[in-house]
């Protein structure tokens, strides 16, 4: 156990980790109320109709592939930015929408950076801060990072984008990149994370793990099937993980 | 002039800066008093006797030669704490001190980790960040920047140090990485400095300047000669600074 991790307290229930890291959409911010809104803002500005939370699930499907193109190289390095701003022409087509300008691309592409955290993020980090060192582990840029942290209060030690480590997750370079910056050992980095495949491609890394199920992440109509795994805990929320780990 | 420069409610000096970027080591934090300290303290516990402030100053001298050897190749990317340590080691032995434990090592060397920031910079910078993104643009690693920003609570933005450019100022690659993170021409980013090359070199790329003299980087007993250049601004601290930039 680190000296770090007593300071607030109470015995953390995972000892010796120095660094706690967030994936951030889903995790740390309801990216699906976020796009919606912006989505359905500038259709009213524009006199455009549609559905908009089904755009944001659409725009959001095109995600996984958009990263998966970079991860195998049939797109070369390509910040998400500017993957949203692609696959933002693309669902825009699909719906059968007229083309988008340049600067309404800037403007829609820029919710992402306009993304509110859930309600218990900013008070979890704020607590977790006190005993470790905090930041996004996060397929986003450096700069949505940080326009979101500034966006919500997120009171963030260390902002690495993706763009630093030029891979996505569940590339280890992610993961070990950011062990890497601080000379941490694997074990002295704990992921908390919505999504199992993150918690996966980090445990097998050896870094800790930390579940945070989001059941309305794709929105509140949808059935949520908790996932079970090996995870070092099972948190409801970033509040509950702060307590869990001693603060 | 952008909306975010406004907020502050004053009109900044210098219109359309978007981020302001700190050197750290002198600028925002006293060296100088937290490396004497911390080897005094050592010293004191392992009754060594030396002229500490002295042994400081001989290591601070050896850093730019050190970031020398990185920058035209002699030595390949090497982190500052490494560089540090080597450093180290040099000035021990040509105090004619006992060799370091490698646990000696790792504490004097995290002497640079635990510098207190002049009286000024949080108070200073928790302003500026109302109107501008804030960050250290310094030579120290990313690992020694966060410890930085929360032994002094400096409330950055963003902390990339000189280990994601993997270049050392005054190469261009970290004024201008800077910038390309955030996709900010180069006039949308302020360097702030106490050292006119370092505001020379960012000037020639076109960023903004701002000299924040500091007449004690060197100790209270030293001549200080104000320098005299073309910077967009002369500040007398960071918190003037602010009122300057419309906070």
């Amino acid at each position: 156990m680190t000296a770090q991790a007593t300071t607030g307290g109470h015995t953390p229930e995972v000892a010796g980790v120095r660094a706690i890291v967030f994936d951030t959409f889903g995790t740390v911010v309801d990216w699906r109320s976020g796009v919606t809104r912006d989505l359905a803002d500038w259709g009213r500005e524009r006199g455009v109709q549609a559905d908009w939370a089904a755009l944001a699930d659409a725009w959001r499907a095109r995600y996984a592939p958009g990263l998966g193109e970079v991860r195998d190289g049939t797109l070369p390095w390509t910040i998400l930015d500017d993957l949203h701003r692609r696959s933002l022409l693309q669902v825009i087509d699909d719906a059968g929408l007229p083309a988008l300008s340049p600067a309404d691309q800037d403007r829609l592409v820029g919710a992402w950076h306009r993304l509110d955290p859930w309600p218990d993020a900013a008070p979890g980090l704020t607590r977790l801060r006190a005993t470790h060192l905090i930041g996004p582990l996060s397929n986003g840029n450096t700069s949505l990072l940080v326009d979101l942290a500034r966006h919500g209060g997120l009171p963030w030690d260390v902002v690495l984008g993706s763009d630093v480590y030029r891979h996505y997750k569940p590339d280890a370079e992610t993961y070990l990149g950011f062990c890497g910056y601080f000379r941490f050992e694997p074990a002295q980095v704990m992921l908390a994370a919505a999504h199992p495949a993150d918690l996966d491609a980090a445990r097998a890394l050896g870094l800790r793990t930390a579940y945070l199920p989001r059941p309305l992440e794709h929105g509140p109509g949808r059935a949520f099937q908790q996932a079970e795994g090996p995870w070092d805990i099972t948190a409801t929320d970033i509040e509950d993980l702060a307590g869990r780990m001693g603060t």
